[in-house]
Formats: C-alpha cells, sequence, structure tokens
C-alpha cells in the first residue's frame, strides 16, 4: 500500500513558531507537551483510545520533500537556514502513550511527547486530529455496541464519513470498540476488520421481479443470503418473496434486512413469518438511521432483530461529532537537566492544565478486577501497592477514600525513544480483544449511556501541591 | 504527490452484487444512477456542490491490484472469473455533474452516471463519500462566511477533522465556500488555499515574560505579528505587552488574536485600546469554537472584530454532520438502446425518486439575474427560452409560474464520456470565484440562515406525467 506523506499536514503556526524557536535561543530547548481531553462525547462515562498505530507510522514517515521545501519558500516568512534545517528534519524526541483501546478519561495525559521545541510542537496537528478523530469513532461504537446487548453491530457508514480516511479509520476505530464487521471493504485489506455485506435495492430493481432478483442472489450465494426486503412492501411482497427463494434453494441461515419502516413493529411480524415458514434460524438485519438511543428503544420494545448496521450516526459521531483532545506544553528541560513546570492559566477553571512531565496509574480492586480510580502523578513517582493508598478529588479534597489490596497499572507506554519506535505494535484484532478487556473492568455504573457514574481521575498529593504553587504564584 | 490508491474503498455490496451482474445476465446491462440528496443540513435554504475534482481522479486511478484480488480470493465468495475480470476493470461509462462551487437543492441530480451495471454500482461508495463529504463543508462553511458579513473567515479545525482528508479537503472545501485562507498548511501546496498562521499558547510559554514572546516574534515577523494576548490576562497583560511590542517595532498594521472569553465585550475594551495607544490599523482576530450564530450574535452586539478563526464547528459540521447524498437507479437500457425509466417506491413518499435519465435547467430571471427556479426533465427535453414557460410544483400541481425574459442554463455538464475524462478541469480559486458568483444569482431570501425561502425545484410536464404513471402502475 502506497502510504501518502503527510509531513505538510501542518497548522501553518506550527511552522511559523518552530522558524521563530530555530531563530531564537529555543532551538534546542527540550519540552514536555500532554494530550487529554476535557469532555467526554454525548455525555458518555469514558471514553476509547485510538489512532495511536497512525501516529507512528506519522512520525516514522516525517520528511520534507523539495515541493514541501519550495512551498514553503515562497510564503516569504521562513530563514533560509530554517528552511535547510526541515530539510534533514525527523523526530528525535521520546513518546508515551496509552495503548490503543484503553477508556480514557477527561483531563489525563494519554499522551506525553518529550523533544526538541520545533519537533515536540510540529507535531501536534497530525497527533490531535489521529488521535481525536480516532477516539470519537471508537467512543461512539462502543455506546452503540453497548446497546446492541450482544447482538452483532455491522459499520456501513463510509458513504457519509468525512472523506476517505474518516471512512477507512472510522471502520478500523469501530472494530475496535467492538464492531463485528464493516462494509468498507479496503479496512479488510488494510486491518483486518471482517467485510459483510449482500445487496442495495438497485439489485432488486435491476431484475424483472423481486423474486428474480432473490433467486439469483440465493442461486449464486446460497451461505451468505441476506436478502433486502423492503424494495417495495416488506409483508406484502419482500417477506414472502424471501421465503419462496430460501425455500427453493434449501437455504435455512439466511437472513433478511429492513431498512426503512418501523423497525419494531415490523421485526416482529417478520419473525413470525420467517418462523410460521420453517426458518427459525433465518436472521433478521435492520438498518435506517440507528444510533445507541434508537437501539435500545428497539430492544426495549421487543424488537425480534438479530443484527443491527449502522452508518451515519456511527462513522460522523453525528450527535457529538467533536472529540476536545488538546496539546499543552506542560514543561521545559533547563540545560542541565533540570525540569521546569509549566502551568497554562485560565479565567475558565476546567481549563487550567496540570504541570509537569507526569504518569498515570490506573488502580483496581484485587478482588472484583475494577477499575476504582485513574492518579495523575510526578514522572517519578511510584505507588507501593503494599501500602493503603489514601486518594482524594482534586477540587473537593475532602472526599477521600482510602485503598487497600488493589494493584497499580502505569497508563501511558513508551512508544518511541530517541525518534526510535520501541513499541510492540499490536494487529488490529489483538487491539479489539485488549479494548473488551479493559471495558470488562469498568463498573456497568460508568458505562450507562446517560447520566453515568463520574470514574474518579485523581492527583497525586505531591502535583496537587505543586500545581497550587504555580497558581498562586500567577 | 503520491496519490493512495482508493480502489478497494468499496462497501462489500457493491463486489457481491456486481459477481452476482457477472454471473447472470446483467453484466452488460447499461444502467443510470443519479445521485442527488434530499435534505438542506441545518435547515438552511441552499447548499453547495464539492468534490468533483477527487471523483475524477478516483475514477482515473480505478485500477485493482494483485494484492487486493487476493484479498477478495480469500473471502471465498467470488468466481474466478470475475477475479480475472476484475484485474482488468476500469471505468467506460459516462458522467454528467454539476460543476463544483454550484448552489444545489434538495431532489435534483447532481451527478448522473451512465455505465454497464457493475461499474455503475461499484463507484457508489467513493463517489458518495467524496462529494458527500465536501459538498457538507462548503455548505457549512457558506453559512459561517455569510454570517461574518464580509470580515475574512480563516478556517482552522484540522486537530478536530474527522482523518486526513477530512482536514485537507474539508480544507479545500472551505476555500471554495468562501473562507480566506487556512490553516492546513498542506492544502495550500495542494489546493493553492492560502496558509496562515502565526503562534500558539505554547509560544508564549516558552519565554521568561509575556512580553519577551511578543518582543521575539514581532522581531522575525513585523510583516505578519497578529499576537495572541489571551495566554494569561487579555486587558491587563495580552494587550497592554502586545501595544509595548508593536511600538517597540514600529508595527501598525499587526494583530491581536482574542482565543477564550467575552468575545463581543473583550474585543470593545481591546480596540479602544489599540485606537488609544495609535493603532488604529492594528486588527483584532477572535477565535473559540465559532459558528454561524455566535458570529452573526456578536457582530449585533457591535463586537469590534475584524476577522474571525473558524475550527472545530466547521470543519466537521458539528451541528449536522451528515450530508446525505444518494445514488438511486434511475434507468436500464435494453439491448436496442431504448431506456426503460425505473423508480424506487417508498411508504415515506419523499423517498419516492424521479425515474429515467435526466436533466436539469436552473432558470434565471433576465432582468436581476437571478435564479428563479430549477426544472429537472428528461434527457431529451429543451427549454425554448423565446416562449413563456408555466412551472408548477410537483406536489401542489395549482401554484403555478409563468416565466418570460428568462435564461435557461443546463446545470449537469459532460464529465466523462466513453471512461474518458474531457472536463476542463478549473483550479480551486477559479472554482471559489465560480461559486462567489453563483451565490450572487441567489435571493438573499434563500440564503437566510434559519427559515428560508424554499427555492422551487420543479418537474417538467413530461416526467411528472412519466412519475406518475409509473407510481400508478406499482
Amino acid at each position: 500500500m502506497t502510504q501518502e506523506n503527510y509531513t505538510m499536514l501542518c497548522d501553518f503556526y506550527e511552522l511559523t513558531m518552530g522558524n521563530g524557536y530555530f531563530l531564537s535561543d529555543k532551538k534546542d530547548t527540550v519540552t514536555y507537551f500532554d494530550i487529554f481531553f476535557r469532555d467526554i462525547p454525548d455525555g458518555g462515562g469514558y471514553a476509547i483510545a485510538a489512532g495511536l498505530d497512525q501516529v507512528i507510522d506519522y512520525i516514522e514517515n516525517l520528511r520534507f520533500t523539495p515541493e514541501d521545501i519550495a512551498c514553503l519558500r515562497q510564503k516569504g516568512c521562513f530563514d533560509e537556514r530554517f528552511l535547510t534545517y526541515l530539510q534533514h528534519f525527523s523526530f528525535t524526541g521520546d513518546i508515551w502513550a496509552v495503548p490503543e483501546g484503553t477508556p480514557i478519561f477527561p483531563g489525563e495525559p494519554i499522551l506525553t511527547v518529550r523533544a526538541k521545541a520545533i519537533e515536540a510542537q510540529f507535531i501536534e496537528t497530525f497527533l490531535l486530529l489521529t488521535l481525536n478523530h480516532q477516539s470519537l469513532i471508537a467512543t461512539k461504537t462502543s455506546r452503540i455496541v453497548s446497546a446492541a446487548q450482544g447482538r452483532p453491530v455491522a459499520e456501513f457508514g463510509s458513504r457519509r464519513a468525512h472523506g476517505t480516511a474518516g471512512a477507512i479509520l472510522g471502520a478500523r476505530a469501530a472494530y475496535i470498540a467492538g464492531c463485528a464487521s464493516s462494509a468498507c471493504t479496503i479496512a479488510e485489506e488494510r486491518y483486518g476488520v471482517p467485510a459483510s455485506g449482500t445487496m442495495a435495492h438497485s439489485w432488486v430493481q435491476m431484475f424483472d421481479s423481486e423474486f428474480e432478483a432473490f433467486d439469483t442472489y440465493c442461486s449464486i450465494y446460497p451461505h451468505n443470503a441476506t436478502l433486502l426486503v423492503d424494495t417495495y412492501n416488506v409483508l406484502n411482497s419482500g417477506v414472502p418473496n424471501a421465503i419462496k427463494a430460501f425455500h427453493k434453494h434449501n437455504i435455512t441461515d439466511g437472513g433478511v434486512r429492513i431498512d426503512s419502516g418501523d423497525l419494531a413493529y415490523l421485526s416482529i411480524q417478520v419473525r413470525k413469518m420467517l418462523d410460521k415458514a420453517g426458518l427459525p434460524n433465518c436472521k433478521i438485519v435492520a438498518s435506517n438511521s440507528l444510533d445507541e438511543h434508537i437501539i435500545r428503544d428497539l430492544i426495549a420494545q421487543g424488537a425480534k432483530i438479530d443484527a443491527f448496521g449502522v452508518g451515519e450516526r456511527l462513522i460522523t459521531a453525528r450527535s457529538s461529532p467533536v472529540f476536545g483532545g488538546v496539546y499543552k506544553l506542560c514543561a521545559v528541560e533547563k540545560e542541565d537537566g533540570t525540569i521546569v513546570p509549566k502551568i497554562k492559566i485560565s479565567e475558565n477553571v476546567g481549563k487550567i492544565t496540570n504541570p509537569h512531565f507526569k504518569k498515570v496509574y490506573r488502580l483496581f480492586d484485587k478482588a472484583t478486577g475494577k477499575a476504582m480510580a485513574d492518579q495523575i502523578c510526578l514522572h517519578d513517582e511510584e505507588i507501593d501497592e503494599t501500602k493503603p493508598l489514601t486518594i482524594f478529588d482534586p477540587d473537593y479534597t475532602w472526599k477521600q477514600k482510602t485503598l487497600t489490596d488493589f494493584c497499580a497499572k502505569v497508563l501511558l507506554v513508551p512508544i518511541f525513544q530517541g525518534g526510535v519506535c520501541v513499541y510492540d505494535r499490536p494487529s488490529v484484532p489483538e487491539i479489539r480483544a485488549y479494548c473488551q478487556k479493559q471495558m470488562d473492568a469498568l463498573w456497568d455504573e460508568v458505562k450507562r449511556l446517560d447520566n453515568p457514574h463520574k470514574y474518579y481521575v485523581d492527583l497525586s498529593e505531591k502535583l496537587w501541591r505543586l500545581k497550587r504553587e504555580l497558581l498562586n504564584r500567577h
């Protein structure tokens, strides 16, 4: 597969700042940046991290072509020495990140960069773009899959995706978060996402009769015959013709897809017709602008639906289509290696950042295996699992809890060291299995679609004190 | 620039249907498909077509690689003869489409394909994906630019876009629809979209003081100094430091950007401070989750803002992130060349399609130059501009209007003939200029943000009669 060069996919200000650092004394200053997000889409209780593998590809392929340099030169604002520097530009720093498929929560770093100012600043746009997009789709998908209560969900939103990567990597993220398959063929080729699909209305229209269309399809695909039954009329035409075709071809494990009308009512009627025709194993697939809320309601109303096809509302995360990951400076290294923490003040208290080079622990209850809280610490803090740990709410500090019999897992793992990828990249099916396991470790209360329990993300006492000290200083 | 191969970016059912047509007698049947949409995003009065140039690239680059064929073979459902056919697959049909930048309305074809069934069906996913995405962003941008009433709007949403194409082609579509520039550097290199940007908060944080950050920036960029003034406090720190830096460097045409807080209040105060400091030509740029409604309100409240930066709400079309273009079979050719019209019935009246191979006229009033209505006709109908033309509402047929002194312009132009591109592809700046001209031909009533006048899209009498006849027959 051809890899496009996305080096020039950066906000122009990354380059004006880069040129500025180059010309001032900041060229070799080592900086620390965190990616974190502030709000969970759709008011949910958790998000799912995705997109790291594309970050790795990007970092490894960073390279300005002569055409890129020429394009920048004609802007007339860059120093020739900076352009020469860019010709040999690559990323030489360190990156830590949470593995893809990990549930993540507001305020905690999900990726940390340690690199020279120009390098760290330059990669901002692409890292945010990739992580924001795939985490958005993974999070939305997780809600939809959860609403389907074990029934398979097929992703088929490519035609409504925001561009090619929206479709392809959207299908990847959807699979990571639990979709069973995707209509997007190239997602199987590239990422091992099982591709699925049978027919559109046009197939039915191409034949002189609906029965002829179904008959032809069953003769070609006796083992994968999901017939679209709503081209003319589901109950009076589509299902009777499907039954006739299944009988003719001795197909007992086929399926019918309903793509319009009231899916609760129709599926119940269709189930009766299929059962009466001796086809209890024939599956009913439903589609048509579905999302987690409609699926939940259909199931609550007793709809007889075995599988769902979900398109535009998943692939665009329609109800909440922005994942607000940000990239913030949290520390700068002095020449002697001392790390100077930085904080970003804001009149909006929620926008004040957590300073310093940090690490994040996820604390699991040993008895239940469930995640109880995350604790953000300074980079060199170690949690001793053999001693009780008291955690506290960083805003309402009297809210405390003491944990015993827990294990503490470091969330961010090394991805790049000195510009070299040190991460053993898992396959997409492996990420999907990991995601499922991590989701199992969350309490159901956190996974509720509406008004979920807020998972605790606390600061260590050292980090909390440092933050307060820096705030007082400003 | 490397072009990725998107041949496998198709819904899997395009291939199962293709294999089915191949194995049945439909292999060489010539079909007609229309792309049209049903609802305008955000309840607006018009949409803007965009994405055609990427359709052309896609069609010209269609080619299955040996790896693609191997991937399909392992699915186990395709006939070897079909796979052999795919190895030599290309598009050999005809395509007509509205030029990019054209205002478009629900129900009318914006692209028509005439090709053998397999070819026409195969390209569905990519065509919809590309046109839906870029038309969505162009339409949203047009609303935002219109709200800004002539003040420049810069697009800077890359970091929140749905993937790389969402960012790059989103920037392209935004420029077509009137954005003045984009932060997305690669959009300048590829499409001539002016790239712009100066500094992030991290630039300010990297220096020991805000003034030092501004001073350094002004010394490097005396001709492009837009300083971000809200890192600490806009009125007490940011603007006083900016004024000090501008004075030191004798910059009179700089700018300040406000990215948080109340933009109406702050911009009025900042304007006073700049004027008092003898900097009446210093521009005020505002950003922070803006969209057409906030911009309209800011201007109504007397905000002193000279330019807007718009990010996530534009690049994701946040308030209405789905453009619902569909691809529907409208006719099939018999072997003798007779065209047999096809109609898709639905219990939802709005989903019934317009049958047959069609053309669309846009009718302009000669006196005002304004577009009065579109008329969808059969493909061989000609409108005689020298005679009065009576148009009528296809649902409420007593609503009629007789036009005189009008000119009729055919909307869809030939793009491919026999698989060869016959279209003289305009540059992106040319498309932008064309779009502006077409927008000028729409009445303001149609362009209103909320509750706009509904532009007339009527059927010719011949098409109306044919549609009724086919509906009666079913």
